[in-house]
């Protein structure tokens, strides 16, 4: 997967999901793989970028419309997903829905 | 500083600069740090969260308006460090001006 997400022109909508874990893996990381991989797969998803550090992680995700965001968010799987990282492995973390209304990609 | 921020009420703006290293540091770590400072310092600044691992940064500053931004953007030592930036410390990057429409909080 390209690290860095090749979305099409402007606008779309992005969700920005910051965390900070608790300790040790519980199961984190094959669920975090598991549905990134389940994301890709659904309507109107766009991209995916995510950059993870001894402290915090940021993954963005990039879909066509809120329509397609709100139905992710109460897809069976993910919601299970949800309800373990509340009582498992997330510390804290905000979640910020936005419409993205310019970009600019810069390569060499 | 607060790893994930504590923005005020959306509606509020956010940049995600999502970018890949070239090899080495050359300066970078010792910018970088003065830049945050630097953008902390702005009119209209709300916020910053910021990951990295090996492959891939992601840094997500926060903005009262689109003003704010085309002000930072603009500012002289930042634009010093833009094109250092293209030069030297980046192979690729994605920029996204974002207006965030919703938010959610989660702590234990």
């Amino acid at each position: 997967m390209e690290r860095i997400a090749k979305t099409p022109q402007p606008p779309y909508y992005a969700v920005i999901f910051t965390s900070q874990r608790t300790n040790g893996d519980h199961g984190y990381a094959k669920m975090a793989n598991e549905m990134i991989k389940l994301a890709s797969q659904q309507e109107g998803f766009l991209g995916i970028e995510s950059a993870r550090d001894s402290e915090v992680g940021i993954t963005v995700s990039y879909w066509d419309s809120l329509e397609s965001i709100n139905k992710w968010k109460n897809h069976s799987a993910h919601k299970i997903a949800q309800e373990r990282g509340k009582a498992e492995w997330y510390q804290s973390f905000s979640l910020r829905i936005c419409k993205v209304e310019r970009d600019d990609l810069f390569e060499k």
